[in-house]
C-alpha cells in the first residue's frame, strides 16, 4: 500500500467531493484511490478509536457501488451503518474525520444530518433489507423509477429479521439489488447452517473468477475457523452446485450472482451493472475480509481490529493503556461460577470477546453457545437449556436485549425460568452514539414479572450479584453494568435488606438512591450537598427489581428522596420507587434524576453525562434547591428536562 | 365421518387415557380413532368456542407422534399452542373440555399445571424452534438419551425466529425432529418467498406418495390462492428439483424427509420412525388441510373455522349474534382515510381478517401488505415506506407488537417516520390467557421518545383518534383498544387540551383519569361515589403519551388524583402521570389502578377483571377508603396488589 499520508485531502482522494466524482475515473486511477482510502482509514481511526476492519473489507465495494448508482436519487443502505466510513469519504465527509465519534463530530454511522446520502441511523444489525423492502415498495407504487441497494454482511444474515425481509422481497418482485459483504465473519467467526452454506458458495467456480482468492483465503485463514472436513465437504459440495450455482436464494425467488471478489472494483462494477439490469430482487455475493489491505488487521485472528480505540498505526497496538474492565470482572467470576456449577452454560449473540463469554468457551468449549447475531433465539434457546435443566448466563449488550423483549417476557418469564441476563455496556455508552445507549433495559424489562434485576456499582458487588443471580432458580435475573474501566470498591457501611447503605449521618434531610454505578456519583452529590448542611444518607439498592421494600422504611425518615440513574426516566428505577412508596403509604415528596426522552448524539460518556446534567456538581445543585425549598409553599419542582 | 357424540368417552377413544394407549392400537382402529377425535372436537368446541382449524388438521400426525416417541421422556412441542388440543385429548384430559378456555377450566394452550406432558405455555408462534435447540443442547450435555420434536406451521416458519433457530440447529448437530405441519396457510393465506418454494416441495413426488392429495388440495382449492402461473412455475421446479429433492433446507444442513400425507397415520409414523433413527437434526414435512375432516370448516376459505366462538355443529354458523366490533370501527374509518389520502397504506403480521386490514384489501389490493407473522419486518418495512414518502398503518395485536419493540424504538421512533400502529386486543383480552393479554404496550412503548399514544373509549374517539394519528407526520403513533364489541358513545361534557372530560361537579374531591375502554369503568366508579358525597371529576385524557400536561392543572385543584388502565401498572399511564405532576410540583396523593404483576390466567375479560379488583364495586371501595383517608395521618395507603 502506499505510503501513509496525514493530509485530508491528497491526491486523487482530494478530488473526489461527490460520489460523481468517482464515475469519470479510470480503472487504474481506482485502484489507486482505494489504497488512498486505506491509509486514510487507517491514520484517522487510529487516532480517534473506531470500526476500522469492516470498512477496510468494503472499499472497492463502496466505490462500485457509488459508480453504478446515483444517490440520493437511488437509495444505497448500509446495515450495521459502521461499515459506512468509506461512503462518507467519497460523499464530502473528508474534514469530517479528525473529530469521528467525538461529541459534535462525524457520527460513527450514517446520519441525515450529516448528508442526503444517509437514511438509515440505527446501527443494531440486520435491519436494512426491512427498510429496502419498505422503500422499493413505496417507490413502486409512487411510480419512481429508483434503485434501492442494500449492503449487509454475512453475519447480519443469521439475523431472523432478514429471513422475514427475504421472504417479502421475493413476494413483492420490486427491483432491489441485496449485496451480501461475505468475510465470513461478523464480529467473531460466524457459525450456523448459513455460515455453512455460504463457505459452500464461497468455493463455487461460479460466474466470477475468485479461485485465487479463496485459494488464499485458505493459505492464510483456515476457512471461518472450520474443521478441514468440513472445507471438503463445503468443496464437494460447491464442485456439484456449479451446475445449478444457487439453489437456496433460487428457491426462495431471489436472483443471485456471485461469488464476486469484493475486492476487485471492476468484478464488482460489472456485477452490480447486471444486477441493476434486472426488474426483480437480486443478491450479489461479494467475497471480501474484513481487515483487508492493513497488515496489523488481517493478522487480528480475533476480530481484525473490528472496533479498536486510538492505536499505533505502523503496529496496530492500542494506546490505552490496559486497565480492568467491567467485562474482565464478569469473565472471570463467570469462570469461577462455572468451574463450581457444571450446570451453568453461556450464551452470546455473536459478542463471544467483547461480553467475555470468551473466557468460559476457551475452557469449556462444549459448555459456550455463539448463537450468531440472533437475541431472540438466544433468550429462546436458553429457556430451553433451562427446561433441560441448566442454567445458563445469557450475555449481550444491554441496547441488543430489546431485540428479544417478548421472548425474555414469555418463554423465559412466564414459564419461571432460572436464566441470568448480563447486559454489559448498559446506560450511557458514549461515542457509538443512540442507538448503543443501553438506557432503556430498567424500564423494559422492569415491567416483566418474575424478572429480578441488578445494577452493581463496582467489582466487588459485580461478583457478588451475579452469584445471587445465578443462584436464583425460580425465575430469571438481569444483571446490568457499564461500559469501561471499573473504579476502586465502594465498600457499604452497613446492609439493610438486599440495600447497601454506602453513607449516613445523624441529620436525615435527602435520602439519595443511586443506581449501579452511578454510586459513585451519589457521593460526590452527598459530599458538595452535606458541605452545604444538609444531612444526605446515600444507598445503593443492588436490586432495582423488585424494588426493595426497604426503600420504603428508609425513606420514611427523611424529608426528600432523590433517586439517580443511568437509564431513561421514563418508567425507571425512579418511577418504580415512587410507585413502591406510594403503595406503602410513604408520601415523602420524591424526584427523579435519570436520562431524559430523546435519542442523544454520540461524544464521550463524560460528555454526554454533563449535556444531560448528571454530573456532581449539575446533581448537587438541583438536590440542594429541592431541599431548600421543602418549606417552600410553591413546592419541590422538578426542571422538566 | 361417524355419528356426532357426546359422550366423552366413547369407542376406542374412551380407552386412551395415556400416549402408551395408542401404541397397541392396530392401523384400522387408529384410523377410526381419528375420526372420533374429530367428531369430539367439533361436539366441543362448538359449544366452547377455540382454535377448530388448526386442530382438525393435525389429528393424524398428533397420533404418528405419540406412538413414535415417548412423552414425557421424549418431548414434543407445540409451536403456537392452540394446535395441541389432540395432545391434550390424548393425554389423559378429555374431560376438561366441557370447560375449554373457561376460568379455572382447560387451557387453549398446553399447560405445565394440567400435565407433564406439556412444557411451553407461550403461544406466540416461532419460538419452538428455539426451545427445542435448547432442550436438545441440555440432552446432549447431561448425557441424556431423549429424543425433542418440535411441530411447527407453515405460517410459523415465516417467523424470523425459526431462521435463527435452524441456523443453529443445524450447526449443532444434535438429534433433533422438526415436523413442518404444512397446510399452506397460517391465520390466512401465507405469502413470501418461502411459501412459494414449500409449494414446490408439495408438489415434490418425492419419498412418499402424496400426488392424490395434491391433486385435491388443487382441485378444491387454488394453491394458497397463487394466480396460475406460479402454480405451473411450481410445477415445472418440483420435476427438476426431484432429482435432489430438498436443497434448500439441507443447504442448511439439516436433512429433510418429505412430503408426507399428514392425514395419513401410517405414512406419518413410518416417516417419523426414520427421523427418530437419525442422529442428527431432520425435517419431516408434513402436508396437512386445515380444517381436514369437518365440511364447514373445509368449506371456510377465510380461515377454516381457525378460532371460532361457539357455533352449530352441523353448519359451522357461529351461535352469538353479530355486533359492532372495535376492529370493524378501525377497519371502516381506516377504508375513509385511505379514500381520501392515497400516501396511507396497511400492513399486518399474518392477521389481515382479524385486524381489518383485509377491508383495506379488497379496496386498495396494492396498498395492504401482509408480511407473514413477522412483526419486526412489519415495522421496520413500515419505517421504509415511511422513508419512501407514504404512511403505513401497521395493524397488529397488542400482544403481538412486544415483538419488534426495538424496531419501533430505533427503526421507527429514532428516524421521526410517521407510521401508526393499530393495536387491536389491547388490555385484558380473556379466554386465550396470558400469552394473548394486551397489558404492556403502554408501559414497554411508553419509554419510546417522540412515540405518541391514543387510547379510544369508544366508536366515536377511535374514528377521531386515528384520524389523529395519522394526521401525525412527524413520529410515531400507537391506536389502541379491546377486543369484542364496541359500547355505546359516551360524549364529552368539555374538552381541556387533549383531554376529554366526562363528567364533573361543584366539588372537587376526587380527579379519575379513566383510561380508553376504562372510561365506562370510571363512570360508574364515578356514580357510586358521588353517592356518598363525594365530589368526583372523570376525564379520559384521550392520548396518554406524552401524558397531556392539563392533567396536572385538573389535579392541583382536586384532593386525590387515581387512575384507571387497562394495562400492568409498572410503567403504566398511572406512573407517568404522577411523573409528570411531581414534575410540575403537583404534590396531590395519587394513587393507581391496573393490572397487577403476573401472568393471568385464561377466562372471561368481565371474569378476569372481576378477579384482578377491577369491577365498578371494588374500584369504588378502594376510592372510596382513599378519600376519606385524606385527613387520617396514616396516609393514602394503596392495596399493595
Amino acid at each position: 500500500m502506499s505510503e501513509r499520508s496525514d493530509q485530508t485531502s491528497s491526491g486523487i482522494l482530494g478530488t473526489i467531493a461527490t460520489p460523481g466524482d468517482l464515475k469519470r475515473l479510470s480503472p487504474e486511477q481506482l485502484t489507486l484511490l482505494a489504497a488512498e482510502i486505506r491509509d486514510f482509514l487507517v491514520a484517522k481511526v487510529s487516532r480517534t478509536g473506531g470500526h476500522l476492519g469492516p470498512n477496510l473489507g468494503v472499499v472497492e465495494t463502496t466505490l462500485a457501488l457509488h459508480r453504478v448508482f446515483d444517490s440520493p436519487r437511488d437509495r444505497i443502505l448500509f446495515d450495521t451503518g459502521h461499515q459506512a466510513y468509506v461512503h462518507k469519504i467519497v460523499t464530502g465527509r473528508q474534514d469530517g474525520f479528525d473529530l469521528l465519534r467525538q461529541r459534535g463530530g462525524l457520527s460513527g454511522y450514517p446520519s441525515r444530518a450529516e448528508s442526503e446520502h444517509d437514511l438509515i441511523e440505527n446501527s443494531h444489525a440486520s435491519t436494512a433489507l426491512s427498510y429496502a423492502d419498505g422503500i422499493s415498495k413505496a417507490f413502486a407504487l409512487r411510480g419512481e423509477d429508483r434503485h434501492v441497494v442494500a449492503v449487509v454482511g454475512d453475519g447480519a444474515l443469521t439475523g431472523g429479521m432478514c429471513w422475514e425481509a427475504l421472504n417479502n422481497i421475493a413476494a413483492a418482485k420490486n427491483k432491489l439489488v441485496i449485496v451480501v459483504n461475505d468475510n465470513g465473519r461478523s464480529y467473531a467467526p460466524t457459525i450456523g447452517g448459513l455460515a455453512d452454506h455460504l463457505s459452500t458458495l464461497r468455493l463455487n467456480p461460479g460466474y466470477e473468477r475468485v479461485l485465487d482468492l479463496v485459494k488464499n483465503a485458505l493459505g492464510s485463514t483456515p476457512l471461518v475457523g472450520k474443521p478441514a472436513y468440513e472445507v471438503l465437504h463445503a468443496v464437494k459440495k460447491g464442485i456439484k452446485d456449479a451446475v445449478s450455482p444457487q439453489p437456496m436464494f433460487e428457491d426462495l425467488g431471489i436472483k443471485y450472482i456471485g461469488p464476486v471478489d469484493g475486492h476487485d472494483t471492476q468484478a464488482m462494477e460489472s456485477a452490480l451493472r447486471r444486477a441493476k439490469g434486472f426488474n426483480a430482487p437480486v443478491i450479489v455475493h461479494a467475497v471480501t475480509r474484513k481487515g483487508y489491505g492493513y497488515r496489523p488487521a488481517e493478522d487480528d485472528e480475533a476480530d481484525c481490529l473490528h472496533g479498536p480505540g486510538a492505536f499505533d498505526p505502523q503496529t496496530g497496538a492500542l494506546t490505552a493503556k490496559p486497565s480492568v474492565k467491567w467485562t474482565h470482572v464478569f469473565a472471570e467470576e463467570l469462570v469461577a461460577i462455572a468451574d463450581e456449577r457444571p450446570d451453568v452454560v453461556g450464551i452470546t449473540a455473536a459478542m463471544a470477546e467483547p461480553t467475555g463469554i470468551a473466557a468460559l468457551a476457551r475452557k469449556y468449549p462444549e459448555r459456550a453457545y455463539d448463537v450468531g447475531i440472533a437475541e431472540q433465539h438466544a433468550a429462546t434457546s436458553a429457556a430451553g437449556l433451562a427446561m433441560g435443566g441448566l442454567h445458563p448466563v445469557v450475555a449481550v449488550y444491554a441496547t441488543f436485549l430489546n431485540r428479544a423483549f417478548d421472548q425474555v417476557l414469555l418463554d423465559v418469564a412466564m414459564h419461571e425460568l432460572p436464566v441470568t441476563f448480563v447486559l454489559d455496556r448498559a446506560g450511557i455508552t458514549g461515542p457509538d452514539g443512540p442507538s448503543h445507549y443501553g438506557i432503556w433495559d430498567m424500564s423494559v424489562f422492569g415491567v416483566v414479572p418474575g424478572l429480578r434485576i441488578a445494577a452493581p456499582r463496582d467489582a466487588a458487588t459485580l461478583r457478588e450479584e451475579l452469584r445471587e443471580a445465578v443462584a436464583v432458580d425460580d425465575g430469571p435475573t438481569i444483571v446490568r453494568f457499564p461500559t469501561g474501566s471499573v473504579a476502586a470498591d465502594l465498600p457499604a457501611v452497613r446492609r439493610a435488606g438486599p440495600v447497601d447503605v454506602l453513607r449516613e449521618g445523624e441529620r436525615k434531610d435527602v435520602l439519595l438512591v443511586a443506581v449501579g454505578a452511578f454510586a459513585k456519583l451519589g457521593m460526590e452529590v452527598a459530599e458538595r450537598i452535606a458541605g452545604q448542611g444538609y444531612g444526605v444518607t446515600v444507598v445503593d439498592p443492588r436490586w432495582v427489581r423488585p424494588v426493595p421494600i426497604e426503600l420504603a422504611g428508609l425513606a420514611g425518615t427523611h424529608r426528600l428522596v432523590v433517586t439517580l440513574e443511568d437509564g431513561v426516566r421514563a418508567g425507571g428505577v425512579g418511577e418504580a420507587v415512587a410507585s413502591t412508596l406510594r403503595d406503602a403509604g410513604v408520601d415523602v415528596p420524591l424526584r427523579s434524576l435519570g436520562v431524559p426522552p430523546g435519542f442523544h448524539p454520540h461524544g464521550s460518556r463524560a460528555e454526554i453525562l454533563a449535556a444531560l446534567g448528571l454530573t456532581a456538581q449539575d446533581v448537587a445543585r438541583d438536590v440542594t434547591e429541592w431541599v431548600s425549598r421543602l418549606e417552600d409553599p410553591a413546592g419541590v419542582r422538578q426542571p422538566t428536562s
